[in-house]
């Protein structure tokens, strides 16, 4: 049977976490980073292809351009250290190729399994960095502007970014968030199709948070879901980079 | 600063842990599953959306029915609780209309979003209940054969299934795998093109573990890169499924 090891400090750290946008100025050494994405690569992975590579982005004029690209996010522009996080399907491909395999990885299932081999990697790292007393940060914009990080981080082809991770000491604690209670997202044997009722119950406390209603009168809306919806989250932003990734990802 | 509990019990297990694909027959209880999931969802979650849901099997006879559809792994159908992590864009559009706000998240970036969102959730999962002494597998499956699932689990459109994990009491250790070097996914800076002579040597390692020279003998092929490229992810396979889910999901 396999070995218990949680405890008290480990369920304060889970529990506790929280994301973080403002570093202090101190380096994180390359031994330390080299440990962490040495562990975080037993980590599960596809068929075990390891579909994913990291870029390790350091120098301050690279971490500028890559920034900017992050549309200048604090926790971009701020950490000593950027993590882009690509699916990578070109290295496996490659050694198939120069072993005679036909290899045909170049379509949108093989994207989908580097995808999640990424994502698991990307908090593989994350999980073993925060326990070693670093902050970390997801950019989503990775994504959104991947086709320019790919130009920038010179990426093949069948290597895509999927997450950038902001590293560092944190400077502060960062900001507590909400969560949507459990049962919003756990469902029992099958998908339970919730009535406007209960879906309006389960958004409650988010809707009743303080941060939020304060975050809505900054935004001039009636209500949270249409600052999301219309400010930072909105339709013609939502189409027009999907029409661009579809583009470029071209399967 | 952020609190450094890393020690060498994480150590062991961050750097020993195996997917289990065989269960002791002991029930998960719903007390420890609905801990870990609860703990899970603090992870990093796309603009705090939470764009996932999980949908729980226990029950022998749907637990049947899934695991035909992850083609009926051993992991599968050994395990007493299949958890089956979906990309959920459904729920937040809801709520987005139910507030009269135009939401537009039936796209291919929302998907991207919902689907790091999901598989975040799904790592965060896996170490949780790893600590607990859990054994856990991702079954990657759940997209191949994600529109027979969702029709399975009745999962709305705007949900998807990504990940699914087996979880349960390990019988056994598990099978330990090899790992390509780290240098072989780590890029300064930028992405190095690796020549053939340097993939060769970087896949050398993986090339020469016993366990897969025995795997190419079985299969009747001349090196690794064949079984795999030929025999386990072919072609046909690949461009089959990708059409199937380009068309399901229908950006």
């Amino acid at each position: 049977m396999g070995k218990n090891i949680f405890n008290q400090e480990l369920e304060n750290y889970f529990s506790t976490r929280r994301s973080i946008r403002k570093f202090a100025d101190r380096e994180v050494s390359k031994e330390l980073l080299d440990s962490v994405l040495a562990l975080a690569a037993k980590a599960p992975t596809c068929g075990n292809m390891q579909l994913y590579s990291v870029v390790v982005t350091r120098r301050e004029e690279c971490r500028r351009e890559l920034a900017a690209l992050h549309f200048n996010q604090p926790a971009s522009t701020g950490a000593p250290v950027l993590l882009t996080v690509c699916a990578d399907f070109a290295r496996f491909t490659r050694w198939c190729e120069i072993n005679n395999a036909d290899a045909a990885y170049d379509n949108f299932l093989s994207f989908t399994s580097a995808f999640a081999d990424a994502m698991i990697l990307a908090q593989q790292i994350t999980t073993i960095a925060e326990l070693h007393g670093l902050g970390t940060c997801y950019l989503g914009t990775a994504i959104y502007n991947g086709p320019e990080i790919a130009r920038l981080l010179k990426l093949p082809r069948m290597v895509f970014p999927v997450a950038c991770l902001a590293v560092g000491y944190p400077d502060g604690e960062g900001v507590e968030t909400e969560r949507l209670p459990m049962e919003a997202f756990v469902h029992e044997e099958t998908y339970r199709a919730d009535s406007d009722e209960e879906i309006v119950r389960l958004f409650k406390a988010k809707d009743d948070y303080p941060a939020n209603a304060q975050y809505v009168a900054e935004n001039g809306k009636a209500n949270l879901a249409q600052v999301f919806a219309e400010v930072r989250y909105p339709r013609a932003m939502n189409e027009e980079f999907s029409r661009k990734l579809l583009e470029y990802l071209n399967f």
